[in-house]
């Protein structure tokens, strides 16, 4: 099924409209361009909502978000549930200022999600419905085991339910959940986390593979979980004694470029809950 | 004479300041660089003028244009004209929005212009003088083929003698034209249309080019779309099988830095109209 | 020393609010990353100061400096200060607008700064209390030399008693100076001149070096200045004949990242004054 996902995205090329931060803005655009779709990034609110409605799926982000950015993202947002698109938010560093933390809140009352990405901990502080700030990694007591994969998987079903929105937790093991399943998914490599940006580029990613199947948002974001996990691991494996973290980003990225549905289908690891 | 062309920017080393988006902004201040140019970014209307005082020339795009950096664009191109600077535009995504076709338009009133570089479509809405809201991508309608070249140099010329610019379209036969001559250009590669962009690195490129060759826009423009042209096909064939769009990216730049103005002589592919 | 100071970095992963330009901000949290630190970007006023309270330490750049970052500078700074956390300052492009010089001014007014790193002209457009407006590179007449280098030793020493920061002037020959020593460092490849932000990346790094070794922010920025100019020197030996600047820049931060305590302490080069 995977495989049949990732190619609808390269046969529709799907145009994504970004409103992102400005660290990883261009590894955000080259992913997109890797597998298989077209990007444009607007943050003004001039013309934020008609940038929207040319493009098929909105890509939220509020990484360095701004006093002229917000407004954005809530035209835009709206604009996209009106005409049907969907809408991916990573909520980066909510819990770690009052600003990302209300910021995030707002979107979830006044715009409807297709899929919410984060690490745990942004996740937990935008499901507690309280402002209290936090780091903007995962915090350590946080992190998702084995042992607490169980209730993570329920905590993420109902932050699903509530939401409408499929739930989308990564980490050692990510949880793709909506209301009723959960992908808990295995790929990835830890040295993903000495880049910068990748759980950028991942939500990215989810809004591309979510707007070309838009009958399957939760097969949708779980392929491309396993997707850039699955090149996170291949691009480890392509890492000479020299190379460092400036090529593993090349790496991944140029892995995305390359992955087929074949590839995709036989390396994504995954169960279900 | 392209080679001399380029000796000129590497022993000029003209300073570009540069207005441009955030997206791109890396890569147009490494490929200016890599020319043997220097870049400079500054968007501010407090220092918009002052930075091209001291720079020799000025490149605005249009990309992520907002509310602040917009009256800057006025500001500095204003002054550039004053001090006899050269100026490019790049209009990204003109035709995709109102704000981003209007503000090309009063820049094509209130500035004059050297060099406007975008690819077709965000051309044809520039020369329509009507707001139309478009794609950002070229229409595969306007795409410039062998049939429809000769239409596409008589428009370039026309509007290059109504604007008094160097008219550079860029698809795969790219077009450059002032109101008598033309050169049509045959570099190039596919792949270039999957790195973001491509087409905003080549305006800083052309920037660099018409400012350390002020005689000769247009041959100077001609000589900067072939040398990324090139630049394109020699990086392509540099790619192993494991690379992909973001090893492809950091390959153009590399082929930019190690160009020689012989390479350009000889690699040059094109015929004038 | 500097083999501890390096490790002190690996094992308390400083986390560094960083206030900086859009044109190099990727490479500086990559570098951040690549060190054994860790990065958050963020610069609007909403959420500045809650920002640097929840991290180690700040770096403060004014490369694309604008209306609504400078208040952030000054709200962080300040918050900073009062918190006792290591502030590095980048006056980018001080001297080249009055905007930048006098932003600059006051920031060392009102801010009180642990290091201070910039290239010759930026730092004595900064002591020489004048807004002049320069070039943004170091003006050729200003560049240190062995024959300048005691009087540039006697500049920085004055200025670091006058400002109470260490003054780290870097070119050719780097001077990192307090009111009465001061490291001069041969490390460095003139390459690094031909890729864009090693300065930038460069203050991330010492603001990383000083945030993990507090006690000692003249060697940890003499640290820094050794590590990134030593991975210069090591990423060239690493060029292929087709590399250019783009590889380059990715070679040094991958050098960085691998870079041991063991590897900097044998390849620091670098006399005491």
């Amino acid at each position: 099924m995977f495989e049949k996902i990732l190619e609808n995205v390269r046969k529709t090329v799907p145009l994504i409209h970004n409103i992102t931060n400005y660290v990883t803005v261009n590894d955000c655009a080259n992913i997109l361009l890797a597998c298989g779709g077209s990007p444009i990034m607007s943050d003004d609110i001039g013309e934020a909502e008609e940038i929207t409605s040319i493009c098929g799926g909105l890509n939220i982000n509020i990484g360095t978000l701004n006093g002229n950015t917000i407004p954005s993202m809530f035209a835009a947002g709206k604009k996209a549930n009106e005409l049907g698109h969907p809408v991916v938010l990573d909520p980066v560093g909510a819990g770690a200022s009052r600003l990302r933390t209300q910021t995030a809140y707002r979107l979830l009352d006044e715009v409807k999600f297709t899929v919410i990405r984060g690490n745990i901990s942004e996740i937990r502080a935008l499901a507690s419905g309280t402002g209290t700030t936090r780091g903007v990694d995962a915090d350590v007591a946080d992190i998702v085991t084995d042992e607490t994969m169980d209730d993570t998987v329920e905590f993420a079903k109902k932050f699903a339910e509530k939401t409408g929105a499929v739930i989308t937790i990564t980490g050692a093991i990510d949880i793709i959940a909506d209301q009723s399943r959960a992908y808990c998914i295995r790929n990835g490599h830890p040295m993903m986390s000495k880049i910068t940006g990748s759980g950028c580029q991942l939500s990215a990613l989810i809004a591309a593979y979510v707007t070309a199947n838009p009958e399957q948002p939760l097969e949708a974001a779980a392929a491309a979980v396993c997707a850039l996990g699955l090149c996170g691991e291949r691009a480890f494996a392509r890492m000479s004694e020299q190379d460092g973290n400036a090529s593993y980003r090349n790496h991944i990225i140029d892995e995305i470029y390359n992955l087929t549905g074949d590839d995709l289908e036989s390396g994504a690891r995954y169960e279900m809950r």
